[in-house]
């Protein structure tokens, strides 16, 4: 049964990574669940029109070196990781370090940036949401004059730059570091409609923590507290990575890029900001919540306590004069029983009491709140 | 519904920037909600005088370039982002550079400092309170001779300012640089009298959540709580921004200008303290009130025990007495029902165990606890 | 009403400036509740003796320059800053810069130190128990041959370095800086008799706390935590102040003062560590109270639960028997009651029933707690 | 019986450190309970083939340096760390520092890395679940062309290690500071498929914090809790320990080794996430099990409520009429009894005032939650 | 009756030094409870044997240059600082400055390094468990060719190194520098057999926290958080003590000395650690303990709750067939009096009610939850 569950932080336990203690490093293995491979290759050069970009589906990796030939740059894009065969020659065609493969295949790394030799190897991780929060792995090598991305599933994590390619508007064709960057940005803009999701889920959260406790309240807001975490997890290291690249320690990046570069590194800022701000509120939400069940508690409570305050001893009292006590036998013996007025005397004790409880329940404040089920948050909030 | 709430932490969430991942950065959107763009032209000399000032409004920014050569300096201010044509139109003028241009469009930016060539841009937020907390970004470029600003709305920010231009009291005609340091100082100065409402309002609550327990104090607190995150997110990105300004990094302010740069991250340093300070007593009222809540339900739990526990015991010896054996079938049958003192003996037995029940609270300590409702607080913090 | 409030965080959050953002910097005010203005002028010489050191008032600054010409070093303190005049003249006496004036005036700021020209400028906050928490500004100013203080009112903290002045024990006629350095441990070392105070009434909240669970105790744990934090916002950036003095990156102190002011730097590293102690005992003593609430909230449930659920079943049986069965209509009608031992066999069964309880009870380990009211903190914490 | 307990913290208090302070350091002794000391020897060249690596036990030390000479890269491991005789001689052998040795023994150390003459010694801590959570030190001593390697006990930490060198497959032949980074690669991989059993464990308790509230959860989220952070403290250092590393400040390490190293150090980095990860949901968890508690309460409450109130004055009602007033003494005696219709007017009022009870306990909301036991938590959480 | 108080952070508020503020610094002045002084001096060469080594106890602080020049190397122990003119003369003979004897003196110093001419000074804090943590301070100077250690209490520290000193085992005769060493060693290792004590009480806190939820349980944790946040203070600072050591900045220790002044440095780390991981578990414990609070008060709630949902409907019918309407006035009131199996339906209503309110509560799984009061706590938690 355990096994049903949504297990919705998984993906970022390294759950897919079928790690083997004192194994070789560089060892390739595909993860059990890997989706099959396919590469799609783009030639171009910097000028706009049809005739300056190819954009082709590759079958055999052996092709594309004939290809890359034909263009001054070149983009290979491949998604899914499930052909070890296709992704080893890959790996030899670009002479990629065997470390950075086998980081590619283990779709569990955090943000990294690392050098080897020409090539500038970059991992970032795409958010999506797809039922449930969905985070995948992409790898980006970034050689003199081409870009290679390795992506773990088929869902498009770069739409808008290969429509911008296609249509060669702005500065996308103008090499491949630019590219590389254009990609990175998309991976980092795509956590803003995500993070908006979130932030409308803790709207609707806090409506509810502030009127309905609602018994999955809480549910909820440690779902979403949950998401953030992983969420920041993947986009924390990436400060990290842009360090190097701002501070101009590697230069893959031409000198009229790095403003770009730069702009990408404040999204991931604004990101991060973002991540932290909405934590806070779903922590204080926590707050908030506890307290209203609290209240509520003590609005079941104060109503409990006036009634039997009120009713028990008043049934005490009825009790009493319930009693068989025979008053034939001794005049000792409930003598109000044959009053003329005691029962209406009774009564009236009894009101009088009741009034007695009422009366030192309104001094107590436990009395007279209103039910404010209806009233508006804005109200409440503004008052 | 949820549409219908006061978004109060909309305005930080990004809700305003209409990101399309994968979009080709610096492209030029204008918010949905942006409104109608207005020019304000001054042109200044160092000199006192109305007639070493002049101020116009510009409706055509081709007019712009003709009046600043007539001044040694100047500052075009633009509110209101509606106007695409326009800002394109000024930043060709002002040649600046199309990245920079599109943060002052996506209005969701964090304060930060960049240069492109010789214009350095300075992004802040402005602050304020209407009807909820209201934050914008207002933009500053600032060049040789001139200041250009951008501020989202009509909400004049810089009023202050423009005051002491048109007298030409102090230091504000000498030159761009200190001009500029101005607004900058008004942006941030802006922040004190919004934080005493805020801590207005955390005085009121710390009276509420030390006396009345109302139901909203906690989504009070809550509030100021968010609102205070939210401005601090605005504020502690300003640190950085002083850092190399200060450190005389950049070279756009003259040396005696820095003095007042020093004094307005002062300024800064002061907003922070008092955000986090405020913060710290706001978490601390959260603690009070839950234990206030908790010290009530004692209150109704303590009222509820003492009657139920008198009077249930008393309810059931007379209910014990109301039972319908039959005296008269055996002598074992209830004798007590036919003495001569049973009544009055039963009476007083019951009288002993309420008292000693009362005996029993009372060495508990449950008892006695004067209603402090109408303490004041100063007693009660002071005793 | 609200007005009426202790505003005991009031001085802590800028009351009292009178910031109007877009101002002028530099502009001089003076607070609306500052106290007249009294200057004391002091002049000395390295040698014992009374004839070495002269004291006396002064009521015209104009004076000032005359008498620190007959002296080797001088130090003239100025009380209250309601006199805007005397302010500005002494300003141009000493040739202190605006911004430092205004600073002075503007008696919220933060500690800090700031270089102008020849003279170090210096900002402290001198906290005393007056009925309450009381922070408030000292500026001190060095120059080559003086020391010029500035204290917000009468209240004198400088009382024990006059009186060493007077009596030339010591080094502190020695030189200017000494001086300076005397009046700035001075400042930091009356925070120990202040925090003693508050170590002794966390003291008592202790005891409180463990024991006796007043209601009042949390807003005092409130109360002390929001001193504490109070205080340590006053001395945590005097961290920041020392350090360019102890890296030598001034040269206002003479080489054989710095051991001296490592000194006072430590003593600040000492208030602060208790500070932090203090304040992590404090939050202790939160989840000490809460629980203890809790545990008196469980006492009163349990007696509540015995006593009805001992009584409620009894009296359910007592009304049972209270029914109006007609035992003549039909044999099947309660025949108990007729029974020659019905009335001791059902106070038999009532018995068990009761003992059942108790003794289920006694099991479940709800009973028999002796009540450790008086049993003594020692013992408890001791055992 | 405290002595019963499972301590599973003890180990990672330095239980087993035999510390006499004032002791002279570099004081050998093993721990009460060390096992007996096996040593193993490897004999390695670069080149594949089972000629080219030799495996033996060693009984005596002095075989060992007979045995090196023939190799131009060896490793020994000794497991077990009872014989004190043979340790000593084995640090005489291979000149290993004192202070280095006692470290060996003295199982209790954090990960480090020191440099002794021409050896780098290395602690590091392999952790392993057997029954409860178990941490063993594991020291490495790396010189010019051989490993010596310590373990505490037999389990064995580097089975895959020996497995590779045995078949000679990939690097791990070539040299002894490649075997070195393989044996810290393997503990530190180690740590994964351990962490696996806490995410294994927190899925679990995350359906039972949102489900069944069983009583036991909070003691299963403490222990994974505590155990997390037992892990990290053993992994915390190791970031310390690969900084010099990297940074190329010892030259232990040959050039083409780095890029392994580099790898490992991201290893060391995601098993801190995960860690930290896991810490955060189990930190939820509390907050959540909490109100789950908190809900329940609220549930039993609210039937208790409903029931109390809608019964108490139902069952004064009831006992109004069982009262002995005798109608015969008085007309104004409870006349009702005798009407023609009072038994169903009465009957009739109860059931109007249990309706209304009803009604407003529906208003409140208080009533018709739907029993969401068997809810699944997907549904909860996707709602 | 507050003095009363066991003042166990007493000693860490400074309570024992008499600050004056605004007194010259230097001023020496004994604690009201100083013990009074004696001296203890050690000369020693390399060699060992007796005739290499002198012990003796000093009465006059002037006969002590005589004895140091007879010896290479000295060790002047001071313990009990009740002699102010003893004290004075030590500092004369060893040319302490005014500022280190004073710091001497005032005991409540926290751990630093001084640098004083030739001599270099360090405080650190000797920490035991007297009843209570007691911790005092132990300052130490190290010259060219002496230590001189002062403590407040004649509470031997020192014993382990004076042994090895008097038997001249390992390298403790052979410097000053590595004496001053020991004695450091020494003071930082008597710190993990009181950890021990402490790791000791948290385990037995963890059991109470488990299973019996004592009310003292919370006083308990909280003694054993406030004593790690005391001796936490006092070792925190040692880091800072070793790192100018360890740098080489102060050139007071011997190549040689450093590899155990960096073992020294290690164990202040694992001092730290420790402290750390008992203090979260501490935290942790007190999650836990409020936990078990919350599920006694639902078992106690529960149970009442089942009584009185169960009997209060019953005890109203039966109190509605207690009402006395006059079934002969008419037949409408209440036949079921006189129906021959009235009486047995009745019963069999009121059971099938009782039967439905317990199915209900099994159906809400609050019911059959065994005793697992005796449940160990292994089962518990490896389960």
């Amino acid at each position: 049964m355990a096994r049903k569950f949504p297990r919705s932080f998984d993906r970022f336990r390294g759950a897919s990574r079928p790690v083997h203690p004192g194994e070789a490093p560089g060892t390739l293995q595909t993860a059990p669940d890997a989706t099959r491979t396919t590469i799609r290759f783009f030639g171009f050069s910097p000028e706009t029109g049809d005739e300056n970009v190819e954009e082709r589906s590759v079958t055999a990796p052996e092709e594309i070196p004939e290809l890359r030939k034909k263009w001054p740059a070149s983009w290979v894009h491949v998604s899914g990781l499930g052909d070890l065969d296709t992704l080893s020659k890959l790996g030899e065609i670009f002479q990629l370090h065997r470390l950075a493969l086998e980081d590619v295949l283990n779709s569990s790394q955090r943000p990294k940036i690392e050098e080897f030799d020409d090539i500038l190897f970059l991992v970032a991780r795409y958010n999506s949401w797809r039922d449930r929060l969905h985070s995948e792995q992409i790898s980006l090598f970034l050689g003199e004059n081409f870009v290679l991305s390795f992506q773990e599933s088929e869902n498009d994590a770069f739409d808008g730059a290969r429509q911008r390619l296609r249509k060669g508007k702005g500065r996308i064709r103008s090499s491949a570091d630019y590219l590389a960057y254009a990609l990175l940005d998309s991976i980092v803009d795509h956590n803003f409609p995500l993070l908006e999701t979130y932030g409308d889920r803790l709207e609707a959260l806090e409506e509810e923590s502030l009127n309905s406790w609602d018994e999955d309240t809480m549910a909820q807001i440690y779902k979403v507290k949950r998401d953030l975490a992983a969420i920041r997890r993947t986009v924390w290291p990436l400060r990290d990575v842009f360090q190097p690249l701002l501070r101009g320690d590697v230069d893959y990046f031409k000198e009229d890029t790095l403003p770009f570069l730069r702009d990408c590194s404040d999204h991931v800022l604004q990101v991060i900001d973002l991540i932290e701000h909405y934590r806070e509120i779903a922590t204080e939400l926590v707050n908030v919540y506890m307290s209203g069940l609290s209240n509520r508690m003590n609005d079941v409570m104060r109503l409990l306590t006036l009634i039997a305050t009120i009713f028990i001893p008043l049934g005490f009292i009825a009790g009493l004069y319930g009693m068989n006590f025979d008053a034939k036998t001794s005049p000792w013996n409930m003598p109000e029983l044959s009053w003329r007025f005691g029962y209406p005397l009774v009564l009236g004790l009894m009101s009088a009491m009741a009034l007695g409880m009422v009366l030192y329940f309104r001094k107590k404040g436990w009395l007279g709140k209103p039910n404010h089920k209806h009233k508006s948050v804005e109200d409440r909030l503004n008052r």
